[in-house]
């Protein structure tokens, strides 16, 4: 897959996200993947974002960089956004936040095969005590 | 820049931090920079560097994943260390704890000119909170 068919790929893997379309998944994820260096199938992925989608109604990733080579994307996505149920150990407080993941994935024959990422819990922790 | 150069450049730049060969910074970094949204000098990119490395001595940048393209750089980098002194807002207690940074740079004229870092502090707070 050229870099241009990866990043193409990969953003429509985030519009079926924002758009919530997760039965898609089967796209653009494996049966099995490396989550955080944890084996899961597909399903609990799923479950894994429908959970984050449930308790952040309008969570939309904003793909701030893509960089990509070789099978390989790092994304740095952008959230802004109001939880309304426990999110990432965090109580919500009806308060608007933003925050950062920054992301790589590893594709294997055009679907992701594995997920490293970093979410920026401590910019949420910040916000979330501010008040 | 080709992407193999570019490689190498940050390669170089991951070596000299290991190194501690601070004053090479100038073959590597603009002399000013964006540093997760703020405008700093390279001598406050250096001295940031030189903060952590005093609290944590056996700091050691292990790139685990590198993604090059057009001018930009993204990397997994796994740190496996043990902080002498307070470290980005926590205080040592004597343990070794692992940890990952995913940051992106921008390259312009095969030097630094932006950073985005997240740091998985979660990770930290758990291990150091864990006794």
């Amino acid at each position: 897959m050229t870099n241009a068919a990866l990043v193409a790929t990969y953003r429509a893997y985030l519009t079926a996200l924002n758009e919530r379309r997760l039965d898609d998944l089967v796209r653009y994820v494996h049966d099995e993947l490396v989550y955080n260096g944890d084996t899961m199938t597909r399903r609990q992925y799923r479950d894994l974002i429908a959970d984050d989608t449930e308790a952040v109604p309008d969570l939309f990733y904003d793909a701030q960089i893509i960089v990509a080579d070789n099978n390989r994307v790092a994304c740095r996505i952008l959230f802004d956004c109001t939880p309304q149920l426990p999110f990432l150990g965090f109580s919500p407080n009806g308060q608007r936040i933003t925050f950062a993941e920054h992301v790589f994935y590893d594709f294997g024959d055009g679907r992701i095969a594995a997920v490293w990422s970093v979410i920026d819990r401590h910019a949420i922790r910040e916000q979330l005590s501010r008040r």
